[in-house]
Formats: structure tokens, C-alpha cells, sequence
């Protein structure tokens, strides 16, 4: 039997949440939907899409019940709350990036065997400027296409194609090599990631270590650090508790 | 240096010709082209495009001199005569086939072994019908995108830029390393997390967290936390500025 024909290994992109940030054109929302029931991922979240985008999305040829059953959310912190990892995509070139690079061919592993255990969101950006610094601060960590240096940035639909490919793409051989850890901690989801933000925010500034003028900067430093730390659930909880303690007590003068 | 950023040791697409046969809508003739130029693939040829598609084609952000270069011709076998491989692309599954048939992460690796001595052309047809039989006659044998039994027709820009990937996507096994931070930052030294555990402890302490009946196995606690965390120098740093605000807060009653 010819390889090309037989029963696909493939992975399973259940877990897999595309998330288009502030898309502006109809046609590439339409189009990244297509790549993804191409491909067997069927959970599309757009986060602010360009006033009517979302509705008029076409040419999602065979991809009509996946646009019906995609969810907006007005923030990116609400569209990936239940996420244990939170990838941004980036062409990665036009500034001083404060995350880890992976190219995809790495990303794409590491976000294989996180789909195993929970929800993975994968984020692209608008057309004209990509992900925002502040988009940026809920990932833990970006993913590039090898694109030539000349031209990197590539249309929205093609990416996601791209992207998704990587992750159904023949795997095998690197999977039976990997050594696996003998009880794997679930990872904090995005959503207490941002909790904990917030919360860290809120103790900073009753402490007076936030000075207001660069509170949003400030945020977003400790936003992207707590994405660094890649806390287990049950660390999340512990900083969580500790924080919450914290707070009363500087409340209680 | 990471991976992602290292000059890349990307395959050669110079013998490249990617020829879109029968192609109808402008926008895709465009999409192909951009493609093209992200991946570093120079050579279109379109054979009989429809109409005026081929001196529509639009959306071809950064591709304009790619689009400008482009060549016509009246029938693909004079767009592929000068080739020494032609590989056809088709979803494969509407039809018997009378070719050799090949997923496209192995067909990938006889294209790049074959770009190496001489032209190679990759065959895309027509939106609506793709290739016709007569010509898969002209292919020495078909290729075939992993896409789902249910939905296996792709867009036509997102399938050349799938299928281009394939072609740059990283072989050398020295590149599968585990991929490492964009700036390798130096780990905090035992001695500053240590510093950190007792100063976390005091702010505990003083906020009531802590119980003194179980101090010690708190503390045994944190310490294990904060060292899972596998802060970076600076992380650690960030965090004791935090924690001694906070301390210097709660002693300022």
C-alpha cells in the first residue's frame, strides 16, 4: 500500500484554538478557516475583529459550519483564559522582540506534545501590523514561518496554513525519542496566568512600586515575566493564595 | 544565538518553477506569487490563465517584480519542457489515479534532492477542477498536501505556500536541538534565590500567611517553588525590588 493512501497518524488539533487578533479583511478570516478544516483544527476565536469582518467572512469554501460556530471576544485576555499555552505568531524582524523565538518547525513540537494534555491557543495578527507589544505580553513565547529575510511577512491565510501543517505533518520519528517525564504537572491556564497579573498589579500599587505614569508598561513587564516563570496549576494557585493574603493584610491599616 | 535568528541555511529554490495551470481568479495568481517571494521561490509560469486573470493578478504584496517576471505559455508542455522533474499536486481522492502518489512530506525530499542538478517544475491546476488528466500525463508523478479526507481541497495560495514550506522547512538534524531563548539570559545563582525564599518569607510572615506552627515546612515549600521556577538573574532581581517594596509597605503602619 502506497504511504500517501493509507490511514493518517494524524495529530489531533481538538485542543488546538486559532485566535485571529483585530483581522481587518472578511476574505482572511474566510481563508483561515478554510486552512483549518483543511487541516482538522475547529475552534476559531477572533478577538475584536474589524467592524463587520467577522460577519462578512467568505470564500470559506467547505468551511461554513466552523465560521458558524466561531466566538468573538472583545479582549485577547478573554479569548485565551482557558489556554495552558499561549503562542503568538510574528515575522519576528521589525523589533526588539522580549520573548523567545522558536521557528516553527520547533514551536510546532513543543505545541504537539502540549495539545496532548489541554488547550493551546495559536494567536495571528492583524494584516497591516501583526501582533501588539501588549498582544505580545499574553504569549508565552512567538513562533516564526522561515520566511526569506527580504520578505517575511506573509498573508494571514497562507500563514495559518503553513502553521497548521506543521502540526499535522509527519511526526513519528521525533515523538519515539523523546524521553517523557514520569508525572507531568498541568500547566497554569493563561486566565490564572492573568489573574495573577492583575493581582500582583493591584499589591505592586497599593505598595507604591508602580508609579502610574508607566503602570501599563509596568503591566505588561510583569505579564510577560509571569509567562516566563511557566508555573504549574498548582504553583499559579500557590502565588494566588499568597498574593490574596498580602493584599488583605496592606488593606487592613 | 537561536535557531530562529541565525542566518538560515535554507534550500535552494533557484530550480524551482512553479506553474499554475488554468488558473481563474486573479487573487489566486497573486497569492501564489507572494507566496513565492516569502519562501524564495523565483520562477512563475502560468500556462492558459483564464481571461485576464494573470494581468489582474492583485494582493500580491511584495511580489509586484516576482508577478512582473512571470511567464505565459499556450500549453504546459512548453511550460515544463526545459524540466527534469515534474511533479503534479492534487487532493488525491476524487478519482483513480493512474500515478504514483506521494504525501508531500516525501515528495519534498525527492524535489529538494532532485533542485539540486536541475529545473523542477510543481504543477497546481485550476481552482474548480484541478489537474485534468491530460495534465497528470505530463507529471512523472503526484503529490498530495496531508489535508482531511472531509475536506481535502485547498485554496490554491495557501496550498503553494504549504507545499513551499515543505521545501525550506529544516532537515539537518543539528537544528532540532532544543530551540533556547532569543538572548541566553544567566540563571539567578542558588545564593540570590535563597535571598529571595527568606524575604518572601518575611513578607509572609508579616502578612499572616504563614503559620508559625509550620514555618519551616512553608518555607521548605517556597524554596522548592522558587527554584522550579528556574528564574534568570534579572527575574530574581525583579522579584526581590517587588517583595522589599511590599515589606517596606507593610512595616510603614
Amino acid at each position: 500500500m502506497d504511504p500517501a493512501s493509507q490511514p493518517q497518524r494524524r495529530n489531533n488539533l481538538d485542543n488546538l484554538r486559532v485566535v485571529l487578533v483585530a483581522t481587518r479583511n472578511p476574505l482572511n478570516i474566510g481563508a483561515a478557516a478554510r486552512a483549518m478544516s483543511n487541516f482538522g483544527a475547529a475552534q476559531l476565536r477572533a478577538v475584536n475583529p474589524y467592524e463587520v469582518a467577522f460577519r462578512e467572512a467568505r470564500s470559506a469554501v467547505g468551511a461554513a459550519e466552523l465560521l458558524a460556530g466561531a466566538k468573538e471576544y472583545a479582549t485577547l485576555a478573554e479569548a485565551v483564559a482557558d489556554c495552558r499555552l499561549v503562542v503568538g505568531t510574528t515575522a519576528g524582524r521589525r523589533r526588539e522582540l522580549q520573548h523567545e523565538l522558536r521557528r516553527l518547525e520547533a514551536g510546532g513540537r513543543a505545541i504537539i506534545r502540549q495539545l496532548k494534555t489541554g488547550p493551546v491557543a495559536l494567536l495571528f495578527g492583524s494584516e497591516k501590523v501583526g501582533l501588539s507589544n501588549e498582544d505580545m505580553s499574553h504569549c508565552d513565547w512567538l513562533m516564526r514561518i522561515p520566511t526569506r529575510e527580504e520578505h517575511g511577512s506573509m498573508n494571514l491565510g497562507q500563514a495559518v496554513a503553513v502553521c497548521l501543517y506543521e502540526l499535522v505533518r509527519e511526526t513519528a520519528k521525533a515523538e519515539e525519542k523523546r524521553p517523557r517525564p514520569a508525572v507531568e504537572e498541568p500547566k497554569a491556564q493563561a486566565g490564572e496566568i492573568e489573574r495573577l497579573t492583575q493581582l500582583l498589579c493591584q499589591v505592586l500599587g497599593a505598595s507604591g512600586y508602580i508609579k502610574p505614569r508607566v503602570a501599563r508598561a509596568t503591566e505588561e513587564k510583569l505579564r510577560r515575566m509571569l509567562h516566563r516563570l511557566d508555573l504549574s496549576a498548582s504553583d499559579a494557585e500557590l502565588w494566588l493564595g499568597m498574593l490574596r493574603q498580602i493584599q488583605w493584610k496592606l488593606k487592613d491599616r
